[in-house]
């Protein structure tokens, strides 16, 4: 793509008001690279069942697809408390599904406790839901910057080569995404070499998601198996390694998609920088540490069957084409842990953390804080 | 299965003489655990293509089949120096390959020039392919003693948590193989409480084969996505890992299924020891280091399309389905280097080198080439 040319922006996720009632639009992820598909949610079981079969998917626009859930169950007449308590359960990990669900609840029963009509609530819901996916999209961009800055810092001259695992782009966000969009305004900016984009097993985010987001931008990038990336660190290919997080705890630990821990092992061996890259809204300070956070197990057979891109389940994985011996057990978290002492530095909205520390992150929770209250 | 029942070995590799003449018939590891289906190899060509498409695989195996594919152009009357070219070009990272190979010939030859005929030769030459598959499935067992006594020693009081990586039992080898025949010893003793099985991307051997001959065996097993790995680790549910080789350099550099090297830099993190188990004939004295072993790079397709495991051609993943987008470039190296200073041990069949140096390595080849001539 020449410089300059820009892609459409992705249309991950819309509200939308045909004659039949208010709908959630939803780019059917689990298609991808193969269809765009949209998926049109009435009600939030729908939204659920979406969010759990990963048709939409990463921490940021659950966050808001979460916000919207609420508004739509405000705007059909369902029962907002009951439709708050299925989308916070939908899945565990991720930190920012319960904070737009939370927030935008929030809104509703104020504006019910005020005396508004469940029609004014409802709107005031959906006001609030518009509002976070606007911020989101805003974050998007603040961490593209901060991020691009580090990395100058971290690594002058450019010719960066940047290793990336899951997805973390335009399909995770209001905006350009996490730690995607770092990579993608270093390509904008002529700083970046390749793009190494780790597959993912077993649901093949980076496969699938980031070489169309990659492919769909005009960068330079190349996929690998996740273990291959050790071939890659050892010949000195690697320059920084790029994650997104799904719940940033207390004492800095992150959640991100299983397989972001083994690379922080590999970049601290190799001396390689190790960032993260999430808005300040992932920072969960209630969870104390790694230990208290939650990783979802999911199906076995996401590991045991083979599941082409369009024939997703709710139960993970069915329809699949079996790749091991009937019957055989499979461990199958989602996510794993990454310790503070393994991140080189945590990129946010509201700017860098680096070194990694409780009291780091406790200060920056506490300026956005003052900055939204101001 | 009961304790004491074990199934009926696997035949894997075959010398055949039907009407027609005589054949290599091959256990088709491609069609592995969905179909047990024999592929007949009536020529040299047959058999670099069974090579190449990794219808047969594992290092010592393949120069057991590299011996026996000596024999059949020998036997069948075909040009038999231009049939070893063939043979050893047909992958470049496995040492034994070119073993077997150069052995069978160097026999054949030998016989010639002592003027017996080219029938008489013909069967030298199948003789000696057949010392050497009697050789390997010993070196197993002495393998397998060793590993055993070694894990007794850095572990003891058993219920061992074993994960090893790729696939290295008797579908590799003459006998039970290497690193699996470790854990299947560990098994028949009582020893151990569960193998993890890497399903070991992108061609799967762990999830399609590993996983295959521990539910054959009746072990206690659980496949996971090879970046699981690291979960495993850091909850302390890994004892040690063990893995083959394909090649060993002189200062004790192992090449090994990519994949390998992360495992050995998560293994170092955690004190968790790490060892490779490999015949002597894997050591390649005329190698100096891991820089100097010639990694085979392998189609990208391997990566980009999944395919299901009956449908692989010649050139790696034709039939797959694609789960990249069109056009996506990959890295796939099909090995990587671990370099001696992460590995705790290497167990041979002449016993075991812990520290790994090149000093150890040279006596133990030393040892046993004293061995094979007393």
């Amino acid at each position: 793509m020449p410089a300059g040319t820009e892609p459409p922006a992705l249309s991950v996720l819309r509200w939308a008001e045909p004659p039949e009632g208010p709908v959630l639009v939803l780019l059917d992820q689990t298609r991808l690279p193969v269809e765009e598909v949209e998926l049109v949610c009435t009600d939030v079981p729908a939204l659920v069942r979406a969010i759990q079969t990963l048709a939409v998917r990463g921490a940021p626009l659950l966050g808001i697809a979460g916000g919207y859930g609420v508004a739509l169950a405000a705007a059909r007449g369902y029962d907002v408390a009951e439709a708050t308590g299925l989308l916070e359960q939908a899945r565990p990990t991720a930190v920012n599904l319960g904070y737009g669900v939370r927030r935008v609840a929030r809104v509703y029963w104020a504006a019910l406790e005020k005396g508004l009509g469940a029609d004014q609530a409802a709107g005031a819901a959906l006001a609030e839901a518009r509002v976070l996916h606007r911020e989101d999209a805003a974050a998007s961009g603040r961490m593209a910057r901060h991020g691009l800055a580090l990395l100058e810092e971290l690594l002058p001259g450019g010719g960066h080569q940047l290793l990336t695992h899951c997805n973390s782009g335009a399909l995770v966000s209001g905006g350009e995404g996490t730690a995607f969009a770092v990579a993608l305004q270093a390509h904008r900016a002529g700083r970046l070499r390749r793009l190494w984009v780790d597959e993912t097993r077993p649901l093949l985010q980076g496969a699938r998601l980031t070489a169309y987001e990659a492919a769909r931008n005009g960068m330079a990038y190349s996929l690998l198996t996740d273990n291959a990336a050790g071939s890659l660190f050892a010949a000195g290919e690697v320059d920084a390694v790029l994650i997104g997080a799904d719940r940033i705890a207390a004492d800095g630990s992150v959640a991100n998609k299983v397989g972001s821990y083994p690379l922080a092992v590999l970049a601290k061996y190799h001396h390689v920088p190790f960032i993260v890259v999430a808005p300040v809204t992932t920072v969960d300070l209630t969870t104390a540490d790694g230990q208290a956070i939650t990783v979802e197990q999911r199906s076995g057979r996401e590991v045991t069957e083979f599941t082409p891109p369009h024939a997703v389940s709710p139960d993970g994985a069915a329809g699949g084409l079996l790749v091991a011996p009937l019957g055989t057990p499979a461990y199958n978290p989602a996510f794993d842990i990454t310790p503070p002492e393994l991140i080189t530095a945590i990129v946010t909205d509201e700017g860098v953390i680096s070194p990694v520390t409780g009291v780091g992150l406790a200060e920056l929770c506490a300026r956005s804080s003052q900055v939204t209250i101001s």
